[in-house]
């Protein structure tokens, strides 16, 4: 598809860190990007004309919940997810594996798919590649996960590789059904937390990687030294034309290190669900907006941003909406931690080109985790 | 204080309605004008930027909630509510009289003034006239309510005289200790559904008004028609020199039934409050967006209005919203709801300018009342 097309900017000369721009049709995202999730094709609190006035590149949605809420052929007949939501730009829908496995007792697994029980009413389901391949095409984002199995970390070696080899099959299933021409499909390495399965998945994959590749499986609960491990491991496998997506990811320290490590795209919840807990990433660490200490405290919450929240309101008044709960609290510091991760991969594509990326690494981290430690 | 002055500018040929402008130290309010509540110093859901949008010329905002939180010395610490909450337009503040008597069985009147427990931690308080003006002026609005009594529809008279009585000469003790020059003191009319007491009560408070004074007790679960009778009873004594309040309405036909009876200004939670319920105000009635029938409607919530929400989204997806209780169900019908009533009155200020306005009430009526009735 002439659509999708990845151009490499520039390589870090001292890591594998990487810039370049994915050409999609709903236009050009800058990578390394940070997307904000859209779960129930709502970034929760924010309204889209501020997520673009953040410079929201792309945004993720979750077939899982589109499909029970409010039902794919909904979206499909309101014309795709970009008008159901007032989308213009690009979006990602994940498969809704990774959710239904979620389920525990609530699901069960064979080679066939997925059946599972409704969090919300009950009510039985069954995803398989082909259904899951036909609700990513009736939501129609611009960038469709293929269906997969993502083992849960801990599980013994023989499980792994059953469930990378189902993996396996259901991308070829995906891929069977899917090529519809304007949607791009990111096929997944699994594999757990096992290198050889790693690598093997990763080699099978990339056969089936048009334009866009994923890993998916990691920052589910291993030590960071694991992931980071199996991330070095795999990076020779992944192919280097295309972006490479770190799902579910995440944590200011998570990002860097994938991009370190030649990750393009990468995505989380946290922004957005620390935010409703009242709690914010600033420059200087993680913000409690609710403590007492920021009762009389008049300074913006990060004097280094000049986000709306900080350049508008202090700490004291967040705190007191955060205190009442009030949904504004929700929604101001939403606008700050999406904005900072936005600026966190900002400034690590400059930091990119100036071929810079550690210092900005490590200047960050210096920031962010050990002034908090103190 | 040549700070606050009232221009009137047209009065409509057929009817009690005026249009005029009140100018106070933070810019010219438009009367007749809808005042959105933002009770903890934030319209719930809506960004002040975004108020700023919808046209919002004024908003109110609650003493006895700030009393409580954050402490209006806190507020003051900030710089007032202004700087707070981020807002340099017009701010009115009640008295928080309302407030502590809708309290019930915790609270307890006397001449001195209410003792009551918070609603939130039961901590004992008493407000005064005096300590009301202290937080009152803490908070720096810009128009401030004196402390009254609101005496429960359906009282006997001796009790509406009494707390009439009472009002009054909490008005002499806040006048009192008032006078700080930057703030504008609005009296209160009371009298509950007694036309005499009424009378007696605006002739006793209009002596206090220097610009502005407010109608109190009225919309509290009396018939409308009752309390039209009061308005129309009580008009000729109030002062046509300055802007007249009638609190606490309203719905849109208690909005154009005051502006009828030469009301300036008027705020209700109810926009804010109904959008949370998942509840929109349009051209055509109210839509109760949650409903069934509108899963697959496509249509914006009011082809008539112009707001974000309704050039943006459609009724199934605003509906999908509230289903899945997304706070941007709440931003949005917000967003609505609030414009909705600010255009309401910017359409009656038009309609009066062209001695229009009881044909604009009864065209409105037509649309908003009949057509729903169907």
């Amino acid at each position: 598809m002439k659509q999708f097309s990845y151009e490499l900017i520039h390589v870090d000369k001292h890591t594998g860190a990487r810039t370049g721009i994915f050409h999609t049709p709903h236009g050009d995202i800058e990578t390394p990007i940070f997307m904000p999730v859209g779960t129930a094709a709502t970034v929760k609190s924010l309204l889209p004309s501020t997520l673009k006035e953040l410079g929201t590149q792309i945004l993720l949605s979750n077939t899982y919940h589109l499909y029970l809420r409010p039902g794919s052929e909904i979206v499909a007949q309101a014309g795709g997810l970009h008008k159901f939501m007032n989308w213009e730009r690009p979006i990602l829908t994940d498969s809704g594996g990774f959710q239904v496995f979620s389920l525990g007792d609530l699901r069960k697994i064979t080679d066939e798919g997925v059946t599972f029980a409704s969090h919300i009413d009950g009510s039985k389901h069954i995803f398989t590649p082909e259904s899951v391949m036909k609700t990513e095409h009736d939501l129609g984002a611009d960038i469709i996960m293929a269906f997969d199995e993502c083992s849960t970390y801990g599980c013994d070696k023989q499980y792994a590789r059953q469930a990378m080899t189902r993996t396996h099959k259901w991308l070829e299933r995906c891929a069977k059904v899917h090529a519809n021409g304007i949607q791009m499909l990111f096929p997944i390495v699994q594999g757990n937390m096992f290198t050889d399965l790693r690598i093997e998945s990763a080699k099978f994959t990339r056969e089936f990687a048009e334009c866009g590749i994923a890993v998916g499986g990691l920052s589910v609960g291993e030590p960071s030294e694991v992931m980071y491990k199996m991330m070095d491991d795999i990076r020779p496998y992944l192919p280097e034309n295309m972006p490479r997506y770190l799902m579910g990811v995440g944590t200011p320290d998570y990002i860097l290190e994938g991009i370190e490590r030649g990750i393009d795209m990468c995505d989380c919840v946290l922004p957005t669900r620390i935010a409703r807990n009242g709690t914010a990433m600033t420059t200087h660490g993680k913000v409690v907006v609710r403590n007492g200490c920021y009762k009389q405290d008049f300074t913006s919450l990060d004097e280094n941003c000049d986000c709306y929240c900080c350049k508008n309101f202090t700490k004291a008044y967040l705190r007191h909406l955060v205190n009442c709960k009030e949904i504004l609290a929700a929604e101001l510091l939403s606008i700050h931690n999406v904005y900072f991760l936005l600026n966190l991969v900002k400034g690590a594509r400059e930091a990119i080109k100036r071929d810079s990326f550690a210092e900005y690494k490590r200047e960050f981290y210096a920031n962010y985790y050990e002034k908090n430690k103190k």
